[in-house]
């Protein structure tokens, strides 16, 4: 980090950082300009150590340099995390397309539109059993029941299922049934939840809260991460931002920069990223296009039925559609590369 | 709510609109203009149902009407809600200023702060044992510990103690030891979080998320009442916007709409929400200008010592001057007033 | 437009309303419901009518039906507006890749540059001559000599030439240089330039704003279509967000948008969209895949000799090889169109 | 500034910056770490001086130090900067009270709410003679006949006359009809004007663009100021975020910032900043609790007849009643001062 004196910082000032410095075991060098002191310090840097400094008298500011996540980073591991869930991977340029209902409403409902996303090309099934609701007088999910019907379409298509977990004492029966536990937006920064999880034996998928920083978001994988499971998918999902034709903002050059800044995959969700069914198609051919690792998108046999999120579901035929196009466009990817 | 229908919708679409109004027990009227209709719905409007209209053919969009929440709001209880806490109250007039450090850190620190802060004029003590922090390597509270030694400075101080739950897990042991309950803003949206302390028997101290809209505060605090609590004290905190001289964006706004639209008390944490302590006296005076009914503000002995939020914390002779002015402030507004 | 009476308001505030809306002849039609009672009006609307109504007593709220933009909506022209720029159309179908550095510099660099994005695929040239910069010491653009510059890099390449326009008493000028005039996101609603705009003969590039709406941007490209001017293409290049890694957040989901609420054609710049060149890529794919009619990028032989926006400007070798891929992605996109 | 190298930044890369840093007339230091070398820069900074190091080799980023803008800030001028404006000042202590309705509409209706404005206690009045409207269907504003009718309220009332210029050919033509000449939040960064502006002899209300951080509100005071005029004043009038129950989210911490950043005084426009009437007065109490100069208010005599901006405008009444508070709130914190 880098701390940045005030003007007229005085020398009893500058010399009170430099011991807490050595305190601290930290090793620095001062640069001392015409108009004001500059001191580079180099050492393990938290957010804490950071406030520390900035309350001394004489320092303006403290300037971090290196990034707070560490086994996240792509410095730490410089090969690409890819996941393995049942016969697929995550990562490592197979691109997954997980599709299904917000909710799962019923038995024979979700069974049916189990099979109807796999036959459109769905590579694995995504359905809520807990739903986390603005409202208190809204549908809240299945709960238990939900989670046998989802074990029993991953029985009869194959396909590995993603399902949110909300509850840090539900983790150990949620895990036992499902394939991939997805953290929601509204619980990345449920620090219990987390830690919880970093003790499961099943990859997580981390939807970014919607008002999370790309910073604060790698944080809450590094929470799981360092709790000791590394298989950790990114999920955008949507920031928000004043703009409101778009329940949020798909924010894609998160795409890029996730692949960037760490070694872990991503997807991209364009249902909850921007509300409304006729702009999922195009957002998922963007994310694709962005280098995403995958979509996940709501289906439900009849959206104006679904117990939530209808407007933002597509119907299988609409999905079948999308699905052609976004596999046509990674093979043109594909072939670029190649060239 | 509003239905209203595409320029172009044919009968037969406006006919299964109403069909399905009358289906969800909806009264309605048609307004058939030149170039489209629009449907006056009254009922019992949900989110979920307003989604469901939005999906079927010829719905341009669905407006709402009616808020969502009831029994937050002052048409269901147009008398303020004064909230008793120990021999005071929050709201009904008084002003509440709730101080100490952001982390309870050791049993003699935490002790001689909560005196020094009675000394100025705190009339409640605040202090976490349990820290929610972004980073996993940060301190995350002396946990058990720390109650124990909340509990003793209240013994000492005779001032409550309000302290942060994030674990749905630990309510009724937290509650065992302190006065008021803090939902932090992270966890506003936590609904399991937010139900078991719909069934606690502690006033709740609910922070706005930083990302969340007035209406989905209120549909939090929506949450904890008809969960069997109306025991909730509104805290605004700070939103997150683009500007980041400061750590978040105050909107003291939220305290006269939080008065309009709800029977609730609010106070203002300008601790937080500004990150840095030459603010927060400035911002303490502008709530209460406001009309708050009191603030959270963080003072620390030393906070270049702290090991949490050391930036925004006053010390003890800051704070004092602090409130030395809003006393001074109150007096002339109630004067004002009486003339 | 719906106006939404409080829910105690009496008969005569209602009244009220009802002769208000006659005296501006509007049709309505009451919707007496037992909490409350809605008036559904219809008529024309602009901003400062609802305003009126609102303030009306007993009023609770006015509820905007329509959409405010007429001759920009889909509806009143439901085919897509195809601009033509010499040999080459904005819209119908062509991918436009407008390239070139962020200012004019120089008469032999910028002729330099212009060879290298023509020979690696650009279609149109870009160039400031004028530049908005947020401090008055940096650099301000070559003004006239710019223009000079770019004419003659017209001649050259044989590509149209786009250029940003700042001062109203600068159009004819600016017009007499070059193809397409520049609306820059800081003057998305410098209203005197939009109705100089409107007067013009050349098509318009109408940048969003960093804090517009999809609505407000509409309503600037309305300002120049109904003063007289049609050939307005649409641009996005990101929004303000609390997201700092970027320079802004590309909001992608503007591209179907657009095209759903307008006819006018969208192109995306994602040099200013992101602010870092190793994002540019990726972005521009994107956007081509949610269904932009073109890019805009900015090129420089050597970023970091450029006096602005060096960070997010390409090599001309890393340009052609995003042309490269741009190009396969629409072959692909059109091939799974046909099938 | 600060230079950071990239973790494995090669010596020749450093050299490389080292000698660019020499060209350009900076001192510099070496911090050489474990990990990655950091440069410490000194001398003239500009954005597009930032922008060249960041994109050498092996440069990971540029942190800047100093701040951007010199003529404005308080160690460029460390007194408060004291307006005369008639025979008040703006700054210095004293509270100023703008008031009167957004537009100019009428002669009599103008004159008239003048006087009652005067009456009630404002101390400058305000009114637009050229109104931005988003849309182009909205009143424009009676231009050069309003510029009259406020020269003559002017005369009528003896109070100072504040109005909004957006066109710089304008410029001089406005100067001589009223005191003070605003600069609305849409031309924050419409330079051409501001440096106009920086010409005049007139004092110049700024406001804050409503996507502007505090930096870029200095800087286009910075314009004004280092093209000749220092007669700068300040107004936070709401930034776009995504609570949209309000208008705009009025930044009160802008107040206490600006007195810390720079020397200029600051007022507050509430009516702005929330769009609805009654948040007015809380607001315009906050204000002045925080340590504004003044505010500014929308008066209309009939807000229900007003051409814009109805919502947000007291009533006479209602303005009487928030002048009164104002003014009691400022004599206690004066007296809570002097004890």
């Amino acid at each position: 980090m880098i701390i940045v004196m005030e003007p007229h910082a005085i020398p009893v000032q500058i010399e009170q950082v430099c011991k807490k410095l050595e305190e601290k075991g930290f090793q620095f060098h001062l640069s001392r300009g015409v108009e004001r002191t500059i001191i580079g310090a180099i050492g393990q840097r938290t957010p804490s150590t950071m406030e520390l400094f900035e309350t001394l008298p004489g320092v303006e500011k403290v300037v971090p340099i290196a990034q707070p996540f560490k086994m996240a980073s792509r410095e730490f591991k410089p090969e690409d995390t890819v996941i393995q869930v049942g016969q697929q991977t995550v990562g490592g340029g197979q691109i997954q397309i997980i599709a299904g209902p917000c909710a799962v409403e019923g038995r024979s409902k979700y069974l049916e539109v189990a099979q109807a996303v796999k036959e459109a090309g769905a590579t694995m099934l995504r359905g809520g059993a807990f739903k986390p609701r603005t409202s208190p007088y809204s549908f809240q999910g299945l709960e238990h029941e939900g989670l046998e019907i989802l074990a029993e379409a991953r029985e009869l298509t194959g396909l590995p299922v993603v399902t949110e977990i909300m509850d840090p004492r539900l983790v150990d029966e949620v895990a036992s049934y499902v394939d991939i536990l997805q953290v929601g937006a509204r619980n990345m920064q449920n620090f219990f939840l987390l830690r919880e999880l970093g003790k499961a034996q099943r990859p997580v998928l981390l939807k970014r809260g919607p008002s999370a920083t790309i910073e604060e978001w790698i944080m809450a994988a590094e929470y799981i991460i360092s709790s000791g499971n590394d298989q950790v998918i990114m999920c955008e999902r949507g920031i928000r931002s004043f703009e409101n034709y778009t329940r949020n903002t798909l924010d894609l050059s998160a795409v890029p920069l996730i692949k960037q800044l760490t070694h872990l995959p991503i997807i991209v969700d364009p249902s909850h990223g921007t509300g409304k069914w006729k702009l999922v198609e195009p957002m998922a051919l963007a994310a694709v296009g962005a280098g995403a690792d995958g979509v996940m998108v709501e289906v439900h046999q009849n959206p104006s039925e679904a117990l939530s999120d209808g407007p933002q579901s597509l119907t299988p035929e609409n999905f079948a559609r999308m699905v052609k196009r976004v596999r046509s466009m990674v093979m043109a990817l594909l072939a670029a590369e190649e060239n």
